[in-house]
């Protein structure tokens, strides 16, 4: 089975556990609705990647680890979207959550999607027990505080924010436990993977900025314009249009350069030149210095 | 160190892990505004009184253990506090988390409060790998779907609640979590631990039953008569007030049967009594049928 496949199978199989004639139908519905149809499934793609790079020895493990990520950045939308955040009607070309369902299942589904990420893990963790600390604290710490996810958003209620730390968690955190966790699931030291993560989630960002401030509600899937509206640190207001598209092609050049020698290492380069290009559509081109 | 200490210590040293300099500093204030100080701690208590009545051969565990289930309990609070939920101002005496901080900070707050628990577990997790993967699928399930603590929230979005689902979800879901997630932490079998959990949790239940129509708001620390504003299915509205309190005699019988033989046997019982005289107050006395 393709990348793809593993990831859709293995999230397909833990939402099935999760959403079993005896739960609540509309927040089994919910949780659903936020997890399927994925988005481009970017951070589980690079997990896989990585696992299969340092020889994908425990493949459900390596499955596990994969749809875990995603399905905790699924839930950090769902929360994200809710009015008291960005307040967004739209996801993916379809209504958030919590226009679909209701407030109170928004809430309740991005918290059952946090912890069935940890079940996911445990379950296939229960295989290779020595790994499965690693991989849980991993995945809690890119999730939680003092430097994951949550405290990425958590510095958007500060008056002075500390804009590095703020980029390296909001963003950055999770593509960073997409490559760790890809080599910890495969039975790997996870500290040569930092790098990579740190990169393509930094690239991602500025890409995501760049895509914020250029294209249309339609092209998007998803309201525009946000950052300018609520204000928030971006890259194409601090360095330009032009800029920011010259930063995104330094940022993904360090991202191949820190590949560390591993069996997967060319296939690997491969995905990675891959997921550069479907970074930078050509409608960036234009705007190149 | 006595039993509060452990569960006190292991907190404390959690949330300084989680809530370090680098830290998004409201965000942190938020998680510590939830989890200290803390209520009766019945949950840990419970986790930390099994696990030293099946022989606490990893204290370290046996601490994470409770502590995990404690913090889990608490974010669950903060989340159903909120205005989408309850609504609820007062919480321990004290305003709620999203009153103190705002809505957006107890969101994040809730959130970053459930993978500190996860995070609790990996970290003591490391020393005892053979016995994580039960820990934290157990934690996970107990929180999640389909029959965890939110679960048990969702059943309150349905127009047809499957009510015994409802009441084992809600309440009693991290009562068997804290008495066989005690046991496993100590190297045991879950399963002879699972019905003293259950009727704890439905005791519990029923004593909150009585209280939310009982007690005025000053000696609750928190709104009262929640369950006939919400229309929420209650011991009290189903059986009248004696016949609550003689159910709830009833099961803390069974609570005291249901122990299983172990080493610690008769220290437990001893706590499982102090418990029950805890959750029935003298004012219910006059009740009484």
């Amino acid at each position: 089975m393709d990348i793809s496949g593993r990831i859709e199978t293995t999230l397909k199989a833990a939402m099935t556990a999760a959403t079993i004639h005896s739960a609540p139908p509309k927040l089994a519905g919910a949780m659903k609705h936020a997890l399927f149809p994925g988005g481009a499934r970017v951070r589980p793609q690079l997990a896989m990647a990585v696992a299969l790079a340092c020889g994908d020895d425990a493949p459900e493990l390596s499955n596990a680890t994969a749809a875990s990520i995603e399905i905790i950045h699924c839930a950090s939308l769902v929360h994200d979207d809710m009015p008291c955040f960005d307040d967004a009607d739209l996801r993916r070309g379809k209504p958030t959550v919590h226009v679909a369902f209701s407030q109170p299942l928004a809430l309740l589904a991005g918290d059952a999607l946090i912890v069935l990420a940890f079940d996911v893990l445990a379950r296939a963790g229960a295989l290779a027990p020595a790994r499965l600390a690693g991989l849980v604290g991993t995945l809690a710490r890119s999730t939680g505080m003092p430097g994951g996810i949550c405290a990425g958003q958590g510095w958007e209620s500060e008056c002075e924010v500390d804009l590095s730390a703020y980029h390296r968690a909001k963003t950055g955190a999770l593509f960073v436990a997409a490559t760790t966790m890809g080599a910890m699931a495969a039975g790997r030291e996870p500290g040569p993977w930092i790098e990579l993560g740190a990169c393509i989630g930094e690239a991602f960002q500025v890409a995501d900025d760049l895509r914020d401030a250029l294209l249309t509600e339609a092209e998007l899937g998803k309201p525009v314009g946000q950052d300018a509206i609520h204000a928030r640190p971006n890259a194409v207001a601090q360095l330009g249009v032009a800029g920011a598209v010259s930063k995104l092609h330094e940022i993904l050049g360090g991202a191949l350069a820190s590949i560390p020698a591993c069996p997967g290492e060319l296939a690997l380069r491969e995905i990675v030149r891959l997921q550069a290009k479907r970074l930078t559509p050509v409608e960036f081109a234009q705007y190149a210095a």
